[in-house]
């Protein structure tokens, strides 16, 4: 059994990451922080739980989660997981950070794209693996800092790495046009997150400088194999609570052909445990990818025209976060892939 | 007091119609028809009706409605408005078709884009004045033929023609992700109405196949001044009950700057009554226009970026249908614009 | 035209306000005040307003509101309605509250169901005429001071009031369960409001300790010539934005019949313009009263049973506040009352 | 390992029960069944489902079903199950009928709630075990025959039973006032179905008339130790999707405080692994139950009242359907009743 620590474990990613790791034959959950002085009953916050669970919440003390973990979830805000990895680190265990501190390679992309913040370890930046599972294996099993994709790369990222990889489209063509439930955004109260804000409404927001544009670019470019990328990105905000769709339009190379394009998904996931490329004229719905670890995906090279699209869809919190994460943990100590999942 | 018809009264844009049509101060009502045989009471249509209303549904019959009305507004199913309309134009009566059949002006567009359907009215394709009220307006004051927008394309011409027509884009790169609610489907009970699909979820349909493609073609084109356009459009449904979002990503032309982009939408839109453009940074929403004639507008070319991107929001009942049939109406009978609406 | 102030302009209830008062054609609203510092526009507030709107939001001053307006709308948060109330009535102004600070008539009451508020203006109360039209109507003619009832108590009161006045129930058997939409909690972001708490949730709340409690025994009381009700009372939040449905249970009276209780209400409501009482086997629904001020009530008094059910549905914004508010202008300033509503 | 049946898999407790016995470690899915003659994708209904899954949909054969399991659910419309039951059990099935076909104890109450149907299997009504679990354990574990409870029934049951049992209430002064998402109708595609009629809305339905009335009834009578009970209970429809809250109101018997209804529900509820009693002023939201077998409750006695609040919240295709089933099926076979659900 490994021995799971998550830190932050009040969020909503913190939250998932119980559920699964509950359901895990080969993890036991051993620690759970939270920064908040009264943080509400467990009970609360994972529906479900048993009435005789033992788990419960403490405050971080760094020497307990050493001792008592194998690895360590940090679910943390931005700028508070650097500090903490580089000690658990330090101390030997492995970290999945599913915040977005060691997500980017280059220390300036940080202080360009997160509000100027300079990043206090960026040695680590070159050690850790990117987690994007599906493309990151290799890595990823050798890795003791491994940095969870956030959840519109994921999206993103499924859908263009197999475009750029077969050279199918022009890299300068690229539109992701994505769209997020509201758990994307956190327990925060705000306007934003107001019901009544949401409710009944859809908007664009962040046009053009959300901060996950760095990621996506580096995520698709490296795994992809192009030079620099420059795409149009909006993100916006649906009224349901989870699930990212994320519709990538670009233009074809001469010559591809719907049933090419078709090929080169199929080829790329056949064996995946958790991507489903869909058939033709089929395309996938939230629904379909809700509480799920799956990433669906469906495609078109409309006849006449010199675009293709494809739609990727999946849970922001599973997929996105939290279950990307176990499959992480998965493929580091050598469990199945799946383990957690079925 | 102008004499309103309005022929499919039971339909949402009919619904929609008659709100608007009951407020208006130089209009009145005189028929409303139906062609179902036990249509529902108006006052469970046409929620707020006043309870001495003497407004009820009939049959359909020519003469009648030839008699009692000055104005016929068509809201009916594809295929059916253009037999009725060529017989209420023969007896001189203004034709406001809210549906598609006279919105394209080529015959041939309708065999590829509509299923194979052959117009039986073709000369008429010619006579009809689409209705996009901004851009076509003096057309529109001679017409009696109004073909009245479709919800997706109102919505995009008007994000896309001043960057046409001012030549700040590249054509052949314009992509068009558009979101709908559902009340976009209409009445009819299917699999994809059904809440239980709606509800919590998002999809993209039709995609590469949407027959509304043609129409923002055509309409982008004329009044925009461009050649063949080849743009990527994809709809969505939102699991909401009014409105349209639609995002237009395009590559600028060299030197085009944001402020450059900000003025030119400015200068379009001025003096238009039922047009926002808004601020720096600021991007519409549904709520903001829904139950409302109005469509905003939100833009920006982010530095460093070769792209630029539109958003545009309307109610798609309203300024998509039945509001920009009250506003062609004002213009047709010379009555202010707003008439109706405030 | 009648001068209209809006005092608390930018909470919901205040919205509302301004929308019915710009298509009223007897008045003209010539001041809005709001006490926040940076209120948002009013374009942002009021979805629809015309690009050429003079309205604008100014801070509170007596003098200003004194002079330039024939009647004041209170829009104010409980206990700042009072001493305003009392300098506009020294002023000559007729006042409608939309607070709760005249809905009593005894000033324990408010100690007791208030958080121990004593009330400045114990003298007012006596004043006040409550403003439940359908059976106020008489005192609200004559009135300075309309406290404008509460949601709950208007859709509560609306069913219970002929049920008891009729002596159709064992007044001792009631059961007021009522559901609201999310607008009844105002704009302040909490976590009762935030989306993910709201959304796809229900829950009912202040279980036996609704403020709302002594205004609906008040009401129904008084006007049902009732003495003491021991009723039990319990709201609901419901996941939509608008609406109020009250579900009344009672236990009828020896040899009272569904038809007697149907001629019973039918009698009451018949001449109302804003009360619509339903057939046989049809129960109102939100939808068919949001966005009006209707209330529609349905009811029966099944075979084989001693209790009856009487449903209630009003939209808690209009009915259930501003739409009541301006009715009650209306009969207070010789209008008819359905003026600003068609 | 038990081998399970699914009559019916493709409807909303058939798809729940597969994924709850997915989880089981004790049960494997040997056989599910359709009337479908195309029915959707296993991978379409069941979301998550394992790439790998070997699991199909086959038309219903009995012998099959006979020779490949040990226990058989049925997922089938009322009607539709008792001719299959009556077969299964005379081969030695262990069958656990989701269904109405079984619940009600009497044949004549199929003919007057359940639209005149008279009974085929009028002897089989008297074998039925009522399967509610929590008061039904020693007779479910016995049982070949189990009718699963109804949604609403469930909800009402576990709140009304203590108070009947202990005797703390007036029988003839309940008020059973539901609420359920939309689930509860199944997948059937009407009117009051159709998204634009349920999202935003709440309505009422079936008052005075619902089929669940005689077995809510005859549950809590028996259970509770009542004579006939007549009480008013009203169903309603909810905009979400899972989950049914009962609010239940009655008049107590002097001298019952809050703190003696809280000690009762505490006693008998203490040592059940899926009901949760609330502390003082907490009540429970569908949110806290959806995807889960529990039952929470809230409760209160307000001072100066003579009525108790009882709430009660349950997830309806969980507890209320395909969970309930499960935790019979566990009583059945010996196993822990938590067994599938952690």
């Amino acid at each position: 059994m490994i021995r799971c620590a998550i830190i932050g474990a009040t969020g909503f990613t913190g939250v998932e990451l119980i559920k699964i790791l509950l359901r895990h034959p080969h993890a036991e959950i051993t620690c759970l922080t939270s920064r908040q002085d009264s943080p509400p009953a467990l009970s609360l916050l994972v529906s479900g739980l048993s009435k005789k669970s033992k788990l419960k919440l403490e405050k971080f003390q760094l020497a307990k989660v050493v001792k008592g973990s194998d690895v360590v979830f940090l679910c943390l805000p931005h700028t508070e997981s650097a500090p903490v990895a580089v000690k658990l680190l330090k101390a030997g265990k492995v970290v999945i950070d599913l915040g977005a501190d060691f997500r980017l390679n280059s220390a300036a992309a940080y202080v360009k794209w997160y509000g100027g913040w300079k990043h206090p370890e960026p040695a680590l930046l070159k050690q850790a693996v990117y987690g994007l599972t599906e493309f990151y294996r290799a890595e990823v099993k050798q890795a003791n800092l491994i940095a969870n994709p956030g959840c519109y790369p994921t999206g993103a990222s499924l859908g263009l790495i197999p475009l750029l990889k077969k050279k199918l489209i022009d890299p300068s063509s690229i539109v992701i046009d994505s769209k997020s439930g509201t758990s994307g955004a956190g327990r925060k109260l705000c306007q934003a997150t107001f019901y009544g804000t949401v409710n009944e409404n859809f908007k664009a927001y962040r046009v053009g400088k959300h901060q996950h544009t760095p990621e996506i670019e580096m995520a698709a470019r490296v795994a992809g194999g192009a030079s620099k990328l420059d795409f149009s990105f909006v993100p916006h905000l649906l009224p349901v609570e989870r699930g990212i769709l994320t519709t990538i339009h670009a233009k074809k190379h001469k010559g591809v052909t719907d049933a090419k394009l078709r090929q080169v998904f199929q080829n790329t996931y056949n064996s995946e445990a958790f991507v489903r490329v869909l058939g033709r004229d089929e395309f996938p719905d939230l629904k379909q990818v809700q509480n799920t670890n799956f990433c669906e995906i469906g495609l078109t090279a409309p006849k006449g025209s010199d675009w293709i699209v494809v739609v990727t869809a999946i849970d922001n919190l599973i997929k996105g976060a939290s279950g990307q994460a176990v499959q992480n943990m998965n493929v580091r100590f050598g469990f199945s892939e799946t383990e957690g999942f079925e």
